[in-house]
């Protein structure tokens, strides 16, 4: 089972939980020349007027060797979707995140090096409990619910 | 001989012919109990008045199998050096580049995918020939030589 699968269900199912429904497993982007790959899409409906709140969302397991290693490529890939998706028109208003594990979100962003990130608003994080399946907290946090 | 080590050298020699002294090699930062290393500090002296003009520079290969996994791991190098680099007294004032190879440059941010980090101001890079060992380009353009 690759590091991918082996949260993706669970983050899956903590999302739909939250009250999100699954547009696109995985989110499919063409972006010069290059195909690029986002785990998921998923949408809820907040107060009516506002009509539908999207997201893109890559789940990011942080379990190689070097989880210094494994934060450069987080990060990359944020930065790198981030600006495919304001090019992309069928998904420009979709807000990006990475989703991360408790244990990982307690030991490498509240005080290890994934914290200067976070100080300069340089990533939003989705961090699950993956044994629970529950959505812990949203960075910044997101103050609508589902309507 | 490891990936970094092909054009360490000749990029070194290159930004020596541009003016510059080479004050680390590597530049060790320790942040929030982790220990980064980028490949290159440098300073050159520039208009009297303005005193020297510090750099940091990560030498990026391109090599492996998937130029878009080197993009995204260079990226979030980028990202969390660039942090790094502010919270660190002794290095705050130095500018981060992206060094990479003149035919990377031509085929992955000119119109490759990469060129969407360019347009966003993402990234700042230097590219150098790896044959003659000359600097080629600065993005943004570096207008001030050396005094």
């Amino acid at each position: 089972m690759s590091a991918k699968d082996l949260y993706h269900e669970p983050f899956v199912r903590a999302l739909r939980k939250d009250g999100w429904n699954i547009t696109d497993d995985p989110l499919f982007l063409a972006i010069a020349d290059t195909d690029l790959l986002i785990d998921l899409g998923a949408e809820r409906v907040v107060a009516a007027e506002r009509g539908k709140e999207r997201i893109a969302v890559e789940i990011k397991s942080f379990l190689s060797k070097s989880v210094v290693q494994d934060l450069k490529e987080a990060s990359g890939q944020f930065m790198l979707y981030e600006e495919a998706l304001k090019r992309s028109p069928a998904n420009m208003d979709r807000v990006l995140y990475l989703a991360v594990r408790l244990r990982i979100y307690a030991s490498l962003f509240v005080t290890g090096i994934g914290s200067i990130l976070l100080e300069s608003h340089r990533l939003r994080l989705i961090i699950f409990d993956e044994d629970r399946e529950e959505i812990t907290k949203w960075i910044p946090s997101n103050d609508t619910g589902p309507s």
